[in-house]
């Protein structure tokens, strides 16, 4: 096996964690000596050992003299966790492959830098493109210090994702309606606006076995939703945050009983601030946010400027009408050069439904963002 | 090479009539002596001779004892042109390899029949999905008399055709615009309503070179498509035809001067009647009509039972807007068990656009048609 074998395999371990890093990256560690692999690890849990320690710990011998396989560069600071570069030093790894380089400018190459300055061989960027991929929600965090957004919508050929009378189960079939259930597992909060809550009554929680919940987030300027809403009912059990304009300590009481956190936001165009939500949920360490809004929501959010990906579902069919609904609606661009690009769009048969998956490519920040970051 | 590899070359020789041979299937031929391919012919267009001919014609020596590779079964009735099985005969094929049966039921297998009688080799169905699929317009046509219609547009990855201003100019990319060139090539007529002529003035004609313009048929009920318009000051060069309910003759008499033809026909719901319509123009020979209809028309069309095809590119941008266009308004089906549903869905990737290909499954036939049908 090569470099790229040995890092494919690390990718591999490094994917276990995913769902139960967050707010951390998923990283893999695989320990060569001689051509034979002694030992195997990645970052299981937020809080725990990391990947390079898990491996050194899984060795089957002695890995003085071994090469150390990794899909992130090493860190190099005490976090929740000792420096990973100690380690490596401690166990006398002669050789470190990396995938990823540290997102962080501040810290980037520092680990790399010790592990030379000690003596080691160092190969960086081996299967970088498929180590960054693996970790975009993490390099977008780590970052901006906000939570990677991706809408996600199921809508028909023609662009419904409704009828017009609001009816939408089901419109994928249960191939992608699972690999949407997997995107509950894997991302930190989802997020929907009350008209979702009014309209489908949603628990939103992830229904696959083994599965973590998100962290559920609603959108709700004016507090509408139902105390005896599942949502809400279930707050004690799922952790639920209301997110809203209305600052009546009375109506945010009875939500705070049911045990919902309520989090009150200035108001932008008359609803809640999104970059200002985004802002506070990033330091509450939600790395990551399905948004599974409807149209209203949606164009607010991608005006917003806080979604990155966009996780389109298509399914083989027609609903027609002129007043179905849409997955965004809004105001809308007014002409087709306005329009918000995608691009690195990947494309997925589920079944008989296509996913479509696009980043949103901002053309600037836009201007909210900028007021924000000065 | 075996029998399916000359049946594919077979195949490319047919596809070498796209365009030109309708009413009539595109059809290819091959003839084989002793493993070498010694003619080769197609069914170039309408009128003149068909591909077992061409094929026998080709040859570069005496076919006698050859083998006859052809995609869809000979003809054996006299149309305008003599029947084939009489060619094959008197070159002294021995044996005869066929694709597709002929879809009529009525004519089916005689053709095989009669070379078999006369105690030639007959071996069927040899890439037969591949033959059949190759001439889906042409079944259809035989066996309803009505042309195959396919429902195109383009719309952003949030459903949208236009924004909410209207504009549309452009939503694909350049490979994307010149695939649907291509289309206006291979269908025989091209079908708008009085809506988009009004909002964008098209030309509607085929903008490759060497490219064959399709029949414009623009629904206008109520004859408001205006006289200088690009449809009705090209009509005297390109086919153009007015589907009507305006029996005024005066009106009729203005376009008709400016060389359009006006069919008036029976109202449907407030508009033409697409079945009827249909009717008139498959007994007209056109076999194939590529649907490029706003929302209005193209639920019209759904509706009616007319589509059999819809051909959905779709661009990696977001418009938003609940005023934006949508690819298919009217009424639409109050629930998601009521939907139009499509099948075979083929995936093609054009530049950074996608083209989603399916077929109509309709539960059963439309009222509508059931009752014409009597």
């Amino acid at each position: 096996m090569n470099d790229k074998e040995y890092m494919r395999l690390a990718l591999q371990l490094a994917k276990k964690g995913c769902g139960w890093t967050s707010p951390n990256p998923m990283v893999g560690a695989v320990v060569v000596k001689e051509g034979r692999t002694i030992g195997q690890g990645w970052h299981q849990r937020y809080g725990q050992a990391h990947a390079e320690r898990n491996a050194l710990a899984s060795c089957t011998e002695d890995p003085q003299g071994a090469t150390l396989y990794v899909t992130l560069e090493p860190c190099c600071h005490y976090g929740k966790q000792p420096p990973c570069v100690d380690a490596i030093l401690d166990a006398g790894i002669h050789r470190v492959v990396v995938g990823s380089a540290d997102p962080n400018p501040l810290v980037a190459g520092k680990g790399i830098a010790i592990l030379r300055a000690h003596g080691i061989d160092v190969t960086e960027n081996v299967l970088q493109e498929e180590c960054d991929a693996l970790n975009k929600v993490f390099f977008h965090y780590i970052t901006t210090k906000r939570p990677f957004v991706s809408m996600k919508y199921a809508m028909t050929m023609d662009g419904k994702i409704a009828t017009y009378t609001g009816a939408s189960k089901w419109i994928t079939g249960e191939i992608a309606r699972n690999h949407v259930q997997r995107q509950r597992h894997r991302f930190r909060g989802i997020m929907v606006g009350v008209g979702t809550i009014l309209a489908d009554d949603p628990l939103l929680t992830c229904r696959i076995e083994g599965g973590r919940d998100p962290v559920r987030i609603i959108c709700d300027t004016h507090l509408r939703t139902p105390l005896q809403s599942q949502v809400v009912m279930t707050a004690k059990q799922v952790p639920t945050i209301l997110a809203t304009c209305c600052g009546d300590p009375e109506k945010q009481a009875a939500y705070q009983q049911a045990g919902c956190r309520v989090l009150c936001l200035e108001a932008h165009c008359g609803h809640v601030n999104l970059l200002q939500l985004m802002e506070q949920l990033g330091q509450e360490q939600i790395d990551s946010i399905l948004l599974e809004g409807g149209g209203t929501l949606n164009w607010s959010a991608l005006e917003s400027g806080i979604v990155q990906q966009v996780q389109a579902y298509i399914t083989p069919k027609l609903f027609g009408g002129r007043d179905a609904k849409a997955p965004i609606e809004g105001a809308g661009v007014p002409l087709p050069d306005a329009a918000f690009r995608l691009k690195n769009s990947r494309l997925e048969q589920l079944g008989k439904d296509f996913l479509i998956e696009s980043e949103v490519e901002y053309p600037c920040l836009p201007e909210s963002w900028k007021k924000s970051e000065q």
